[in-house]
């Protein structure tokens, strides 16, 4: 199970500073929504600057306009753009001929996607699926709701499933047992802990523990 | 019927200089999804600056992260700002509370939500709800699917209806014997016209006209 470090409402500088002190024990780094939106793309090409050995993620959760919001992510130096699992199709179909061609990665993003839709998008086989409980959503009910249901639509081994929202050192046991994506999410539970460092290589630890199971 | 001129795929400067040449004929200045995620929030603040006087709509297409989005639109001199209908509700109820406590104005990006999605939105009756056909969908279709479907839904007289996509001198009296809307969205009718000032007086003499029937 991969980390992926995700980075938001924070500054570029503060999200640089902040990756390097886990840079170690993280595997990906995301560029977070409100980053692109609060400071532009140039948040994309920093990162990847300060990171170029680092796979950087730009989540700019396109949901109109594929081509335009991918050739400049990929042009900034992402090497995984988001698109929203909930757009039409023909934007994820550009979002997907613009990945091919610049040889990078698609994240359909499942937020608010429902279960026909989801399985629209699962001939999508080279694209990383995010099964994503949002930020408000975590806020109002306080705790996950992801999974068994989910999971059905996971079972073909090809496709690489990723998981985000509100993932903490307490509740990626779980995670494991029902989803097992290849990439975990974690925001906050890393930037906002009191020692960033020592929460990123504790996340390590779980992660690498389950890969010699 | 109201014109919002929409500035996508493009600097802000040029959306500066090109908005001078047409701010006599059109009401709201759209700083597009595209100047956001390229520029940041930088781009409203800029086109504010530039006309206070005008309502400037910042496109964030909001999905999650509502409270955020909305005060940083809000925070840089935004007068409306946009989040996506497909979103979970507590993202729209959380814009809709930011709206509230800056006097300010939500509107709802109707792309891609379904009926049932749609209905649970007219709730919201001090928003602007917007019919989009996307860039995307325009590129795909070379021609525009909107109208009696949803006229439906707005037939409550008190709700306030934007619409968005491929809107021409060509298609606007078809737009306005159908959806009749408060506010039509027009981008590359105008932006990439010969004559931009031309083109949008010319937008503005069929809205008058219809006002003054």
């Amino acid at each position: 199970m991969k980390i992926q470090l995700a980075l938001d409402r924070m500054e570029i500088a503060e999200a640089i500073e902040l990756t390097r002190k886990v840079t170690d024990s993280i595997d990906w780094i995301e560029v977070g929504t409100s980053l692109i939106k609060e400071f532009g793309v140039a948040s994309v090409r920093e990162l990847k600057q300060a990171f170029p050995a680092k796979t950087v993620v730009a989540d700019i959760k396109t949901i109109d306009n594929g081509r335009y919001e991918f050739e400049m992510c990929f042009e900034a130096g992402a090497d995984v753009a988001t698109v929203m699992g909930v757009s039409p199709l023909v934007t994820i179909d550009a979002c997907m001929e613009v990945a091919r061609r610049y040889n990078k990665k698609v994240m359909i993003d499942l937020l608010n996607t429902s279960s026909e839709q989801k399985s629209a998008l699962m001939k999508y086989k080279e694209a990383i699926f995010c099964d994503h409980v949002s930020k408000d959503e975590q806020e109002e009910a306080g705790s996950l709701n992801r999974g068994d249901k989910d999971g059905q639509l996971f079972d073909d081994p090809a496709i690489q499933v990723a998981a985000a929202g509100g993932i903490t050192l307490e509740s990626i046991g779980a995670l494991r047992a029902t989803l097992n994506p290849a990439v975990a999410i974690i925001g906050s539970a890393i930037t906002k802990a009191e020692n960033p460092a020592e929460a990123a290589d504790k996340f390590k630890q779980v992660c690498q523990q389950e890969e010699l199971v």
